[in-house]
């Protein structure tokens, strides 16, 4: 047990738990006031269900023997509960397997979450946690065993126990979850808001972002979190995770910088809308690569990333979908960015070791990503299609046309985010606005 | 000394500090908009009066050598100003003496500012600031002696130095502060709304929450922080700390769903609030118990105290407190749960290493349970009420019933929390409201 | 290579990062709410440019190879890309030298930010991006030289690599950042402040802060990642990061209470306002101190600093400059005291051991930090000046009057922050402003 590897990967587990709330605040700040606190209760509500699944049967299926030896899942009931796990003795690598068990959890909560920024303003609160939970199981926590359970191996390299098809058969690159997390919750908010429908009125009148330094504050704690998303996944406090570590700060820079540019040359003004919808698409985009490239190659994947994901989030109007808050054009766009790029801009010199196209590794590793991320893509797409629609036949997914009028917060969660009405009426009789506000809140 | 300790520790502290100004959001989310100010500043005060204090006295009371070996005091004399722990040479355990006393500071720091949500709107800051200090000195730093000063033993386990009487005598199981932070807090809580009464027009007209949005992001920073307030607990990056991690993401887990569940079933809505409140009350319980318990026990403390929790916030309706933000019966409620519950749920296959009544223990040690939470909760109720009394009688602690009508941001700090007036007025004249705040900003 | 040391690292880089935003915040709270958005973008830019500039030449003109060994510049070509420095077998101290180039990324990057609050509400984005570039490569990566490159040394003592002439030829002392950091951002400020003018009207309408809960969350987030700014400055998980995070404790509480205090005297009351602008004024007092005094050191040079930043940012009201934010009055006075009282409170008790006037040490050490805070200041205010110019009368750098009346966000980015007008209307046609904002989102 190495102290220094795990004080990282705890910290870095808690990183990772700030992302979900970090990706409320990121989304609710798009939505209409009206809708903001469902947009924050779906993110919250994933933390919750996926939390406590994790526990129970999720480590398990991820990270258990694997079933048949074909690489597809893990066994459910290895571990349930954890209890076998707690001991002195049982470690991960350098680090107590708790603290890689605590870790992976929250790769799973924001997993689930991020799919929540497709139906926007009008999924029920129930049916999401359902939806939620199944897919988890159903999704999740397989995925998570082709991409991040690696082969344990003896002394002599022998196979000692398999791991997931993706990791190892077909060794695809993937550091800390460019499919596990960004193409799978991509694909499934696809799926989703195909499923649940358009909008009212969509795209005549989609609303205008609530509250902007909202978004600019997810996006900045997602950053922050990221971090440990990324440079954690080292599972260690070495060298890997430092230059983890930079090639987010850089790529993510660039992505930045590249969303930016491509919005004043085609719309004349930098947007701060843009600004944070290019770091995400950045951290997405070097989420895969991160351990394979050198900061130029991050600098190159990052601006590439950023501009195409600034185009592609257009995409949406050409093709009729209403995803609303874009997590197809940033994540499911982005995740195969940085997935596919891998093949082209990894370089040997880099902890992953392996060389892309433009480093004369010719198209080997580019094949193998393809195959990793068409896989995950296909597969979460169709389950999650397949679970979506079984939610909306068994209790119904979508909230009444005249929910969306009144707002989802309100008929979903009896609340409203905001009661600013006292506020001008300090030393004077209330007026307006603020005395309907003041009556309302006397009711 | 050892440096992964030492870094898990460092981190640990911070994150704790950063747990009041996410207090200071969740509470100041909760109250009217005319209130948030004087809410974020008595969090902000208790870290300038506290933070001062624990370098002059507290850290010495706290840990200083036991003042005549019966457990109820440290020395306060002993380490004023810190100066003799300066030294390479001066060690707690595997870490550096000062990272421990800036961790410890920050428990000190956040009981205090835990208590303010009780009095909520109508206390005046001086005399907050006042009743913080002494209630620091005569209630916090002594009990922080009794829950968390342990006896030193030589190598043949003689005892060397006498610690504190309920963490030694008694043997209560209080990993991180459900006694000493949360029983104690709650306590006080109830002292002060009782002396300073109820808010004019309560219950009748409590207002609405004017920004739950901060709610939940001071809810995501609690609980962000909280991990280095468990698992930092543990003083070292090892087995013990990555348990009490998982178990601090679980049992929280459950509570939110715990809390929401009663929502439902009662009132047909899952609210945001509820959500928010289920976070903070699965941490509250989850504090003493999470190197106790398994994490389904964990899941089960958790699951039982965010129903519990969303049942007692009422009570102070029924008995006629006016614990504004639910001090009570979030903090001692979901306090002495979690510390009494560690007596039926307790396993020693978690690092504690003691079997509750459910795992064949019997009651042995649900009843040090008892009287550590009891003590606590009795010696802070009347302290708090003599010192709450005190500062009543000498400088006036509540603010006049004008006050409350202008709105206490503005009659004891001359502030408002937002001006957002000129907002929609960017391209044509100003009018109503946005005219009128214009001419405010304008005067 | 020690991992608990790199662990500490890497989490101070993540903590570095999240300061920017947190300062974003800090600012974007105090303007009006029609120029918040240009306020965060200012500081996101400063990632997305100096992030990038430093993989390409920053890292390597603060840290390469000195150029003619006088201490003034690293050879900014050395470690293009950094391509040459990811193997297992690059260290800096006992950390993975990219630990090490990611920290340091993040002090260039507030360092730039910070100026940015000079010029609220009256600058364009281009050209401030523009200007960020200049200023990174030609004022900070030289003065990062200046004060952050130590000597290397072998194990005789003999000097085998030159670093830079404040560090090691004055032997002042900035531990993490006071002439560096501080003094360098508020010179430039100054500069900018001079050559982009004052807003029309002021002083007579500064408007007032339309957000004072975002500056308690920036001054918040500050707190939380300047442990890392300090505290990971020892570059290690030891006893001086403890002490160093112990000091950027009590000497914030303290300074906050001093600015409170001042406030409270000449005013009448302590403002939210100010809490937010002590601890901020605090901080920066320490971080050059940090490792030189005792805890009580720090607690007198917050008070002093607290004190003293309350009373000098009406300089800006005599002196007729419009800084908008207080750059100068609270990093420039704050850096400056901080550096200087240095030679009155440093104590052999401290990490540095170096002893200052009140602790015997004479005149040596105080005369030592006025030429290294002078240099710096003379530089950057020189140089800021040059390029503020060069930029104004290359491409313009200010924003039009009329800019000023519509409200910068909207004629720079095309966006409002905020959307609140269909809040009120969930359940009623809507009236008023919120019909008017209603139209606005449909048109």
């Amino acid at each position: 047990m190495n102290s220094g590897d795990t004080a990282w990967v705890l910290v870095s587990a808690a990183l990772v738990l700030l992302m979900t709330p970090g990706l409320a605040f990121f989304y609710g700040g798009m939505v209409r006031s009206r809708g903001v606190l469902n947009m924050l209760m779906m993110s919250l509500g994933s933390i919750g269900v996926v939390g406590v699944l994790w526990v129970l049967v999720g480590y398990s299926t991820a990270f258990g023997s694997d079933v048949g030896g074909v690489g597809l899942l893990g066994n459910p009931a290895e571990f349930f509960g954890l209890g076998s796990l707690l001991g002195e003795d049982q470690l991960s690598g350098t680090i107590p397997t708790l603290a890689f068990v605590g870790f992976q959890a929250m790769f799973a909560i924001i997993t689930v979450a991020l799919i929540s920024g497709a139906i926007a303003d009008r999924a029920r609160f129930g049916p999401w946690l359902l939806f939620a939970a199944l897919w988890a199981v159903v999704v999740y926590f397989p995925v998570a065993h082709w991409v991040f359970a690696f082969d344990t191996t003896d002394d002599a390299g022998n196979v000692t126990a398999v791991g997931g098809w993706i990791a190892n058969r077909i060794a695809a690159i993937d550091f800390a979850g460019g499919t596990a997390v960004h193409i799978n919750a991509g694909a499934a908010a696809l799926a989703l808001a195909l499923v649940l429908g358009k909008r009212t009125g969509w795209p005549k009148d989609p609303g205008k972002p609530h509250n902007l330094p909202f978004v600019v504050l997810g996006a900045a704690l997602l950053w922050f979190g990221w971090f440990g998303f990324n440079a954690g996944s080292a599972l260690a406090a070495n060298t890997t995770a430092a230059i983890v570590l930079v090639n987010t700060l850089v790529a993510t820079s660039a992505a930045m910088l590249g969303w930016l540019l491509v919005e004043r040359v085609r719309d004349g003004h930098a947007t701060t809308l843009g600004a944070a919808s290019g770091i995400v698409a950045g951290l997405v985009a070097i989420t895969p690569a991160c351990s394979s490239v050198t900061p130029l190659g991050a600098i190159a994947i990052g601006a590439i990333t950023g501009a195409a994901c600034a185009l592609s989030v257009s995409l949406k109007f050409r093709f009729g979908y209403d995803d609303s808050l874009d997590v197809v054009g940033v994540h499911l766009v982005g995740g195969l960015l940085g997935t596919l790029l891998i093949g082209l801009f990894a370089s040997s010199a880099a902890p992953a070791g392996v060389d892309g196209l433009f480093y004369g590794g010719g198209l080997d590793q580019l094949w193998r990503q393809a195959v990793g991320a068409v896989a995950v893509l296909v597969y979460s797409f169709v389950l999650s299609l397949v679970l979506a629609l079984l939610v909306k036949a068994v209790v119904g997914f979508r909230a009444g046309a005249e929910d969306e009028v009144v707002g989802i917060d309100e008929t979903e969660h009896a609340e409203a985010a905001y009661h600013f009405g006292d506020r001008g009426s300090t030393r004077r009789a209330p007026a307006g606005e603020a005395a309907r506000e003041l009556e309302d809140s006397r009711a």
